[in-house]
């Protein structure tokens, strides 16, 4: 009888590895480096080096797994063709029949930061609600949508690229993207750092930020500190990501949004800046999502990755 | 065996009903009132009432029914429960169930948006594709939005609440939700008034808006003649749908938005509007989505209605 599954998280350096009971429960995990030569060929068999090693520590075969879940830093669609990867040279294939080619069981594969939505639902910050957005407010903005407890891959994987939603008329400087004015502009730790700097150049006014390293993190702990000016800026990032969440909850209705990422290790506070702007931008008939923190950090991957063969 | 099936679109002034075959062919359709008083509470007992006449003239009886679906102009989770409803003073009950109350057959509800969208998606503009957002302009926006061949219904009902997504920070006048600056403001048939009204008072540009009667048709009949001034009218209108689009093709990823509603009447010249404004908004990785106009007119919700049921 099939008992146990892993769950797996490809990262741009590391790929996350878990090994599963057929409850979700993480009994054991581990990361192996991602190598990007030769355009990533060897990361799939080096993924698969892993598991059969893990399967053999263990005692275990093929038979005794209901699967894998596999989630990848590209736009993945519902039936697992890869389109766009963005740190890694892969191009386009069906990333199930891949790792399939190396060892016969289910295979499941989505968009990392979908999977990590998926995970935060499973067994998270969202455990017991169907309808749930997790935002990842990292290096950049990357978010993942749940509908009725599946995953919304969108036509070609692009569903919950809410990064780069247009937020802002008047924006002069550029997004990594290439437009202006995208969220993850005001709403990633890079995006926070600059509208710090922005808003200490705009007049001398004292703060604690002023002469050291700006980052999302010195203006949250100034923040807590009760710095006026490290507040205002947190004020325009929840202004800009309370807009942002008032949006997608307008087009989606989720019951949920789970905040996560770098930033969100600021900690509840952080909620107190957005909320009073995601209620002023709602549609009232939206109105109900609660917007709360991300409970598994790190693992939110592994455990969603390993959720889509198992939940 | 059952072979037949009813699509209901319940409006504030007509309840719209189709008597359709088991492959979605409409046999026959008709239009009763809606009677408003006593809370509605006849309005379902009408409809019941008319299917039940429709079902005597054909000669069949309740065993040759695959069931009815119900669209409602309210918010329908996906158990078909009735959140708010606008135009009629109902409370919330659950829909299939009341309707069973008084036929002993199938029934599923949804919001009229919603369910204009899925018939759309399944007979219309949207045929052959599962990732469809359909956009109604009218005297308001209304959205329905289709991931893998179903309604997102979104947590209480309000997905596809895109007429009201936050779209412009410098609006000074209310939308009719009381909130600033929604997407309806400006692609709705009176938003498009609105925006010509604003446009003509800016200055004394010769156009043969002036004078007339300011209205969505008398804007695009304008701008089929030339005129420059609804030219630039056609523009604004163009650049907030267009954004609007992006930005909620950047939250789901469909492969089509279909455009429907009195203001597509415009035809495709309309789109030539909207595309050049969706593209500078859109992330690329969910750019794929094309613009094409509804094709089912006012049989889209109750064919959506009885897709509910059918497909």
């Amino acid at each position: 009888m099939s008992k146990y599954a892993f769950g797996v998280d490809i990262g741009g350096t590391t790929v996350k590895l878990g090994f599963f009971d057929k409850e979700g429960n993480i009994l054991d995990k581990w990361e192996i480096p991602t190598i990007l030569d030769n355009e990533g060929a060897a990361i799939l068999p080096d993924i698969v080096k892993s598991i059969r090693g893990k399967m053999e520590e263990k005692g275990i075969s093929e038979e005794d797994l209901v699967g894998i879940g596999v989630g990848v830093p590209g736009t993945v669609d519902k039936k697992g063709n890869l389109g766009g990867c963005a740190n890694i040279a892969w191009r386009s294939f069906n990333i199930p029949e891949a790792v399939q080619a190396y060892i016969n069981v289910p295979v499941k594969a989505g968009n990392d930061a979908n999977v990590a939505a998926f995970g935060e639902m499973w067994k998270g910050a969202g455990k017991g609600h169907e309808n749930v957005v997790a935002v990842t407010l990292g290096t950049g903005v990357g978010g993942g949508i749940i509908v009725e407890g599946e995953i919304l891959a969108g036509s070609i994987g692009g569903g919950g690229e809410i990064g780069h939603i247009h937020v802002e008329d008047n924006e002069t400087e550029s997004c990594g993207c290439g437009k202006k004015g995208c969220l993850e502009e005001y709403a990633s730790a890079t995006g926070i750092a600059r509208l710090a700097r922005r808003r200490l150049e705009k007049d001398d006014k004292p703060s604690v930020l002023r002469g050291g390293h700006i980052s999302a993190k010195t203006v949250f702990d100034a923040v807590k500190e009760g710095d006026a000016v490290a507040i205002e800026v947190a004020e325009e990032f929840g202004r800009y990501l309370g807009k942002g969440l008032g949006i997608i909850a307008g087009v989606v209705n989720p019951e949920l949004f789970v905040i996560g990422g770098g930033v969100s290790k600021a900690g509840e506070i952080l909620l107190t800046f957005v909320e009073p702007w995601f209620k002023k931008y709602v549609y009232r008939e939206c109105a109900n999502a609660r917007i709360v923190l991300a409970q598994l950090g790190n693992d939110a991957g592994i455990i969603g990755a390993v959720g889509m063969v198992l939940r």
